[in-house]
């Protein structure tokens, strides 16, 4: 009885040590959610990124500025030190308009209707003449594989739409993103010679997507071009009724590679100065939009965590680096630099949280961690949860510290934002300062900030 | 053993029955959400509603045309039959353009400038010759009672901030609102001539926001406005250094009640007619906007469930009553007829649920029923939760169903979307159809189809 009594007595004083800290952590989230809900420099910093700045694709002299701004943005947000990692980046260039024109007289009696097209990221140009060539519509490379000897000469049009059943957009991007990676040279291929993707999104307008696209050198790299939605239901009414000619103009072409930075801004920590907690979002946008929810929202909010920890005076115990990756979108040289420099330096990765999935409403952290990481991550919800981030599951990350896991298995999280806005701006023109919304964003560094306190404080 | 045996037979048994349901009940949530997903015209509803139609105060010939239209969309939805529900209904109009104007040089040195303002709504004009008088600050109605004896004759601008630290808006908008409604009278019980009030937003830019006023009958109905933002920070600034006389024109009046009309589209239960579950919104908007997400979105949300509910051809136990309520805006007087109506027949109102706070991203349902009917309905919640409703709470409704409540204790339920945008819009100029994104809108209503349908099922 007597054993029983301490039993319950120890058990008791560790529960109250338990509920003590986690309302201490409670207060301290608080604290913090006032200070960036209050104060934060996140919404003027995105303005500043996107609107004075602009595209900043790797290699291009919009990449420059912002790498530029970041470092100073850092030391003003106040990192303990702040300093740029060079790497070598690609460097491709759009070159030109990329256009798309009818060639021959349209059922709606035009000739010479322009599409709205933009070049995939990494493709090549057409030349100085174009290419015209007949349109041969497929839903997907099955129904490729059954045209195979039908294409030869002409232009494959991948038609395969954005499953709009899907309620977390991303499975509809993961499902229909291969057409743009793999399409063009699944199409040469069969001998064809351009061709046109239905852009990624369930966009309600006709603005079109770019974003990479992959050559198997064993095919001819032929030109590629994402088209709008509208213009590809249009198109392929056309083609039910009449063949369609169209001219493909594109200017893609490569300079040699060039020296790009992560940028990275750090808190060393107190009592574990040589474990590193990474967060971070990337810095390159593609160059056909401003670039604010991909991946402006990350940087800010990156630097928002940053100087949120300043302004109210948190010491952390292990180091914190902030880090604005480059060239995620056509190399992810960036996130391959900064893990193969720590394996050299030979470092100690904790952790690593990502933001980049834009500047969205948060909803919850996906976890690529083991069991037991996730069973100690699961007991924080309740704290968090408050703040928006509610949903905590399996899986997740970013492709920027995806090469930490690789390389250290590094436990790692993504932001999770709420995304059915997601693909309406994703690499697009209308991806601008004006398509985010202040406190959307806030909350983002908010749940992400608390995260990185609770990673700080408990380590897993 | 051979009991307990068949105990665990017995147990394995109802556990069975219990998974198979849920089973079938998330292929029939799957069913209906894939229906709304692909051919949802919820969109091209508020399409209708928005811009053909626009703004719908009670009373306006843009009501009239609401009502007819919503009886029609009612049909067209498959209703086994629609009717309208006469109700008188206050007739507030604007009257002409609202006014604010600076009458003495501004510390800027200008002399004349315009504040960009609008009448509260039911508040009275100002007479011809509008008021001109001195503006006095107060931050809160404690200020108020301080600088009492400083009010007579002069303007009381009330610039109490909305809070920025609450996570959920609404808790914003509960604590600033009494300012807007107890405002005026307060500042008239003190002889003031006329109030300015701080717009109830965080909106990132100027638009002043209307709603409802309530006078006290004991004092002046004094004019009263609503000032944006910027102009109301520019206002307190000049304040802190001169005097600023202002003059007010305003022009709002009652004329006689009128007939509106609750618009209703029901489909009957097959096995318990009698028993009526209700949803809706309200038709009604304010004259300033089009009324989008307060509260298009909710109607055409309403709508939709009953279309989707006949295109996969689900035939309720429950009789299932679509309502879109009269005049929410400046008088409940839509809800408080269905209410009373049901009350005189005999009706028995088994549950109600809402939308009226927007069109964004579902996130969860407020729950107003018993411990017992709460227990139940979380068992549903990961029926659910995969489409966006995970955050099931107690408290919430509607303004409409509320008299439902009161009257038979009707179970209430309203659809909670994420709040972070929702005063960017409320009650402002820029409520239009493009601030609503098809998605978000698509997957209320699929949220609410779900719960409708369980409630229907299973009843509480």
């Amino acid at each position: 009885m007597f054993l029983f009594n301490r039993l319950v007595l120890l058990v008791s004083l560790f529960c109250i040590g338990v509920v003590q800290a986690q309302s201490m952590d409670s207060i301290f989230i608080r604290q913090l959610a006032d200070e960036i809900f209050l104060r934060s420099k996140a919404y003027e910093n995105l303005r500043v990124l996107t609107k004075n700045i602009g595209p900043r694709l790797a290699g291009s002299s919009g990449m420059v500025k912002a790498e530029k701004w970041g470092l100073a943005a850092m030391q003003s947000a106040g990192a303990d030190q702040a300093w740029m990692q060079a790497c070598m980046v690609p460097h491709w260039v759009r070159g030109g308009t990329d256009k798309a024109t009818t060639m021959v007289n349209t059922v709606a009696g035009k000739r010479g209707v322009s599409l709205d097209v933009v070049a995939l990221g990494n493709s090549f140009g057409s030349g100085p003449n174009g290419i015209t060539a007949e349109v041969v519509e497929v839903k997907s490379f099955e129904e490729l594989e059954l045209k195979k000897d039908q294409v030869k000469g002409k232009i494959v049009f991948y038609n395969y739409p954005f499953n709009a059943t899907y309620v977390k957009t991303f499975q509809a991007y993961g499902d229909a993103s291969k057409y743009r990676g793999q399409g063009p040279s699944q199409a040469a291929k069969y001998g064809a010679v351009g061709t046109i993707v239905r852009s990624m999104s369930h966009g309600a307008n006709n603005h079109p997507h770019t974003g990479s696209t992959r050559y198997d050198s064993s095919y001819a790299k032929i030109p590629a071009v994402a088209i709008g939605l509208e213009d590809a239901d249009q198109l392929s009414q056309w083609l039910e009724k009449q063949t369609v000619k169209v001219k493909l103009e594109t200017h893609g072409y490569f300079l040699p590679d060039t020296i790009g930075h992560n940028i990275i801004g750090e808190l060393k920590g107190a009592e574990f100065p040589d474990q590193i907690i990474t967060v971070g979002g990337h810095l390159d946008s593609w160059d056909n939009c401003e670039g604010a929810h991909d991946d402006g929202a990350g940087c800010v909010q990156t630097i928002e965590i940053l100087r949120a920890f300043k302004a109210i005076g948190y010491q952390p115990r292990h180091t914190i680096r902030f880090v604005l990756f480059a060239n995620e979108e056509n190399g992810l040289r960036g996130g391959t630099k900064y893990a193969e420099e720590a394996k050299e330096k030979n470092e100690k990765h904790i952790f690593a949280l990502e933001s980049d999935a834009g500047g969205f409403t948060p909803r919850g952290f996906g976890f690529s961690v083991s069991d037991e990481q996730f069973q100690k991550i699961t007991q924080w919800q309740s704290l968090i949860s408050p703040y928006g981030c509610s949903e905590f599951s399996r899986g997740g990350g970013g492709a920027d510290i995806g090469p930490l896991n690789r390389l250290f298995k590094t436990p790692l999280a993504g932001l999770q934002p709420d995304s059915q806005r997601y693909f309406d701006y994703h690499h697009a023109r209308n991806d601008v300062f004006e398509a985010v919304n202040r406190r959307e964003l806030e909350l983002g560094a908010i749940n992400m900030a608390a995260l990185i306190y609770l990673i700080d404080r408990y380590a897993l």
